[in-house]
Formats: structure tokens, sequence, C-alpha cells
């Protein structure tokens, strides 16, 4: 298998990419399925997400829901809901754009550390040759909290696949972990985690740091464009019994 | 000052730039010019290389002159020549390409561990509000080599210009000195580092591996097409006295 890591979307990816964006949405959305959630939509814009019917929404603006959402996106705050066949959809500026980098991919999968051996299982069950760790870093740059769960992800690839080869910044991503033997500093002196902090949401960090906590993996089940924006449709997936 | 490092180079640079090629133009270069030598033109081609006149002809295929060309691109090798008032052409695929994304920058200092020291005081002294440590990357992917030097810049910039703010990729670059307290073992590791060692060019890797062994920092003086192949021409800069 090969295992590539791009610590920012290049693009070009054929196989199964797996989208890591640790802080927060790749960790609130296996949240939002454990709850029972049906189906998650992930755009950028607000105005669409609301005239989207029949969903609840979430998302936030300087840590709070804007007007009329349903809720924010803290997972430390998601974690109680029943969502018992609901659908909702995500207000999310960065990972929108960074799906738009991935499509073309035979399997798109939204990752963190919260389900990193479910997405790794997964992953290999998918991928014909090879899988792509894709980070979706920080205001446009790369950020530790995905390069770590990368790492944390290639480790994990080839400790069950012997054959795997690294290429890219898969190597960089595993080194990483030897500065970070326990996640949350990662998470906590990266960029994403100081904006958190600066928002006073401490506490979605350590949940954030959790890692393999849910065997849940959201799976894109489509994309469609809505007045020329995207939206970007995930379902719940789960590996098959090894 | 603020204190950006991109892992791979992204574009929009207007104040200084610091290209990092640890493995190996950014180590050669320094080298050349404390042989004495008066000018490094860089580009990717051998055949405009072969047609400038009067210049001493560098580069390296697999490893090896290609046919013509008076010297490879081995520090060990070239440590010893005497280049006096002599100019060169360095034919090299990654670190042209590299410069091609950050023209348009007042100042493109060239760096790797090898002038450590010194670009980080010349870096200081030319910068009016920020500075990019660009890092070159291989084949396309960042790579350990160049993000542990702007990890060693980074710091070193923020010792000494106590008022840094470090944004982009800059903080990931510094957590990788945890991992790897002794520089050589991030080379030795790295994708460009095993390149060299499958050509079995170890004795490089030891060589890019010094620290602050030189007070050269190689500058761009201009850049030209010729038959639409850029070459980029570097002299030799020295920081004014501290």
């Amino acid at each position: 298998m090969i295992v590539n890591a791009d610590l920012l979307p290049r693009g070009g990816y054929l196989d199964v990419v797996v989208l890591i964006d640790t802080l927060r949405a790749g960790t609130v959305a296996p949240i939002l399925f454990e709850r029972q959630l049906q189906e998650l939509a992930l755009t950028p814009s607000l105005k669409l997400a609301r005239a989207l019917d029949g969903r609840l929404l979430l998302g936030e603006r300087e840590g709070v829901p804007p007007e009329g959402f349903n809720y924010g996106i803290s997972p430390a705050a998601l974690r109680g809901l029943d969502l018992d066949g609901q659908r909702a959809v995500l207000v999310s500026e960065n990972a929108p754009t960074m799906l738009s980098r991935v499509q073309g991919a035979r399997h798109v999968l939204l990752a963190s550390l919260y389900n990193a051996a479910a997405a790794t299982t997964l992953a290999l069950q998918l991928a014909e040759a090879r899988i792509d760790l894709v980070c979706c870093g920080f205001g446009g740059a790369e950020d530790l909290d995905d390069t770590l769960t990368a790492g944390v992800l290639a480790s994990e690839i080839a400790r069950r696949a012997p054959d795997t080869e690294f290429v890219g910044g898969a190597g960089l991503a595993v080194s990483l972990l030897r500065a970070f033997p326990e996640p949350l500093e990662a998470l906590w002196q990266s960029r994403a985690g100081h904006y958190l902090r600066r928002l006073e949401l401490e506490q979605d960090i350590g949940i954030c740091a959790l890692v393999a906590h849910s065997e849940v993996v959201p799976a894109q089940v489509g994309a469609e464009l809505a007045n020329g924006t995207p939206v970007y449709r995930f379902a719940a997936q789960r590996a098959a019994p090894v």
C-alpha cells in the first residue's frame, strides 16, 4: 500500500482520500453520527444552509451559533444530543474548501484522532493501491493538529499493512509523533488550538485529542452545487469486521 | 517581526524570502561563494547551461556530472576548489522551480543549515516586517530536511527578535526540533536523504548537517529568461556587523 500525506491539499487524488480536520470538523462529524444522525452536509455558506429545508443547522462565527442556527460546532456541546434519523448541515469555511480539492477520488473519508483507528481500517479495506492522508491545515497553512493526526494514521497503516510505502509528507508526519508522544500537547500548541483557546473553547481541544473513540467514519456520498456554492454530503460508514 | 514558514512555496511573497534547500543547493551555494566564486546562476536546463559562455558548469544526473560539465553538485567534492573570480551555473530541477514561486519578493536569500546563522542575521537586517521561510521540499512534497532547517531559522529569529510572531507553518517547523535534537538524523531520514543514500552520497548528508559553518548568504541579484527558460543569478552577501 502506498501511503501519502499532504500537509495541505494538492489535488489529483484518485483512490482513497482521508481528509483530516482534527480541530474540529473531522471530530464533530463522527460524534454527530454516533448520535444517530442520518446525513451531514458540509457547506461554506450560512445563507445556503439557511435555505436548506428540514435540516438542523450547525455552525459558528467566532465561537457562537449564527442567527437561526440550532447548534454551534463544539464537540463538547454536541456529544449529548439525540439526533436519531435527522439530517444536518454544518457550515465551515475550511473543510468545504479543502473538500473541493479532493474531489475526483474514488472515496473521500473524514477523519481525526477521534476516529483514527476506524478510518485506518476502512481506508485499508477500500483502497486499491494508495491512501492519501490530506490535512486541512489552518488559515491556508500547515498546522500541527492535522499533521500529527496524519502521522498517527500513517503509522497505524504501516503497522497493519507491512508492505506500506510512505511517500510525500508521510515520513515527516510520522516523525512528529516523536515530538508529541501526547497528542493533546500538539493540539494545544497548534494554530487551530490557539484560536479555540482565544474563544475559551479549551474543552473542545480535550475531546478532539481523544484517540480512537469512535467506530464511525463519515464517507462522502454526494456533492452538489446550490446556487454556485458546493454542498458535500456525508453518511456514516463502518469498517467491515476484520 | 512576522515569521512565516511554508513547507512548500505558495507564492505571494513581498518582503524577505529565505528559500531553504538543505539537500543540497542551499548548502552548495554558500560553499561555492566561500571558494571565492563571483556569481552563481541557477537554471533547470542542461541545454541552456551548456549554451552559457565562460561559466563553470555544475550539475548531476543520478549523481554523476552530465557530459561537458565541470563538476557535480556534491558539497564534499566542491569544498576544496579555488573558484576565485569565476562564474558558474548550477543545474538543478527543484531549486529553480521553487525560485519561480518566490519571485516578487524584495529579497530572495538561499539558505540551509550550513549558513543558518548568517541567513538569520541578514534576513533580520533586510526585512521591513516579515520573513518568509520557504522550503523547497522534495519531489513536490514537504520534506524533513528543509522543514527542520526552517525550524532552526525560525527559533533563531525568535531568540534574536523578541517581538517575533510565528504564523503559517513556523510553529510546526519549530516543533520538529524536539523530534530531532541532532539535525543529521532528520537529514538522514528525509526523502532527499534517502535519494542521496541510494546514490552512495552519504558524505554529502554529513556536510549538509553542519550548522552555521558559513557566513555567506547567496542573494538573488537578477533573473532572466533565456529561450523561455529561467535563469536566476546569485551573488554572495554578508550581514552587516552587528
